[in-house]
């Protein structure tokens, strides 16, 4: 018996997805994924992720594998898979990897997006991929304490309340905030990330583009590491897992 | 009594639309913007547009004017109508202007824009706007072909045969074709286009770029006006109204 380790790269439009993780009666990326492998091998397959997402965010590339018997040869995965999954999951990539590849424990480096439309009124063909926030941002100011966060830290100050992971600590190798006409875009980088965290440190950007936070509260917050529930939590929409390192 | 002729600038994404007109029991964005327009005002109002797109096509910058007696200030109006429209069509723009401005007959010019992503596999985040095509294109053979027709042309030959207007004869002011990473962009522009012109004129640019016809089949097109039901009109989702100007 011949069992291949199937690395894919996916990539998703979160909108109508209730989050990545499978969940009983709710459309989910990875029970679109394993029904589409099933359909096509017979097989019923558990993927293991990259990492969660959250109902709304979206994936430019996310990444799974699998174990599996299957003869379809490798550089056919993408073409048959993917008209048998839904037009909002797309596998962008697939690959035979050695045997002991874990998509989840593997991972070295995690990128992650968020895009602000600062413009004064909604723009219709990014409204699904972006946050619209109206009024105007200092920029620069979001950039400079962005770099705050760069580096080994506690994140407790800026992760939900409701997660489950003990150690807080994680590390940031990239943090920079920065326009492409009205858009305004975050760009993260990570030995991983808390849940909500990215979405958490955008919420406090955006509090300091607003010159509503200063850059020390930022200091105070990661020093003092409390959750605080009263932080601002973007919405779920204007974030994308950019990219996945191994 | 007092009656203003106010001008809108609508942008639609087209998707879920049947076209712009109103038809009964249809979503269109006529029908969506009158109903917008009585709930906020109470009148039933007609209102004037730019002209019809298809179903499925979008619009950037589209135009509508409509007479009407309220009083709302008209740097109001965005504001007040927004929230009253589906998530789909965005009023960009509200302004008075002179009583006898006509919104079709007034149009001087109009600009499409048709995008083709040409990548292997789809990308889902632009999946909506722009037609997937998988394969070689020889960009620089349709930019080419595209000068063809830029002037004064009968389209006859590059018109759905559905058309209800006797006068085929259109003025090509732009007409060109570039490659942006994986986006292959045709733009046109002139006085006016006949029932599918630009999606049929698109297809026929797509034949060039795969090599399956030559620019003299178009410039040979041009002169018989024969109308060819064989040609491929390519899909409404790549296409986009995208300026309007007076």
């Amino acid at each position: 018996m011949n069992i291949k380790n199937i690395k894919l790269e996916v990539s998703y439009e979160g909108t109508n997805f209730c989050g990545f993780q499978i969940q009983p009666n709710q459309k989910t990326v990875q029970g679109e994924i394993q029904r589409a492998i099933k359909k096509l091998t017979k097989e019923n397959i558990k993927v293991i992720s990259s990492g969660r997402t959250d109902a709304g965010v979206h994936a430019r590339k996310a990444v799974v594998n699998f174990h599996i018997e299957s003869g379809i040869p490798v550089e056919k995965w993408t073409s048959a898979i993917n008209p048998l999954l839904p037009d909002d999951v797309v596998i962008t990539k697939a690959e035979e990897v050695p045997i002991d590849f874990h998509a989840r424990f593997d991972v070295k480096e995690k990128v992650y997006r968020y895009t602000i439309y600062n413009e004064k009124i909604i723009d219709v063909f990014s409204r699904r991929y972006t946050y619209h926030y109206p009024y105007e941002l200092d920029v620069n100011a979001m950039n400079e304490s962005s770099k705050l966060f760069l580096g080994k830290h506690d994140f407790t100050a800026f992760s939900s309340l409701k997660t489950d992971k003990e150690n807080k600590v994680r590390m940031i190798y990239e943090s920079r905030v920065w326009q492409e006409e009205n858009k305004i875009i975050f760009q993260i980088s990570g030995n991983g990330f808390l849940y909500k965290m990215v979405r958490i440190i955008t919420g406090n950007l955006l509090e300091i583009g607003k010159l509503k936070m200063s850059p020390g509260d930022i200091e105070y917050a990661l020093l003092e590491k409390k959750q605080n529930k009263y932080v601002y939590t973007v919405p779920a929409k204007g974030l994308v897992l950019w990219d996945v390192k191994y």
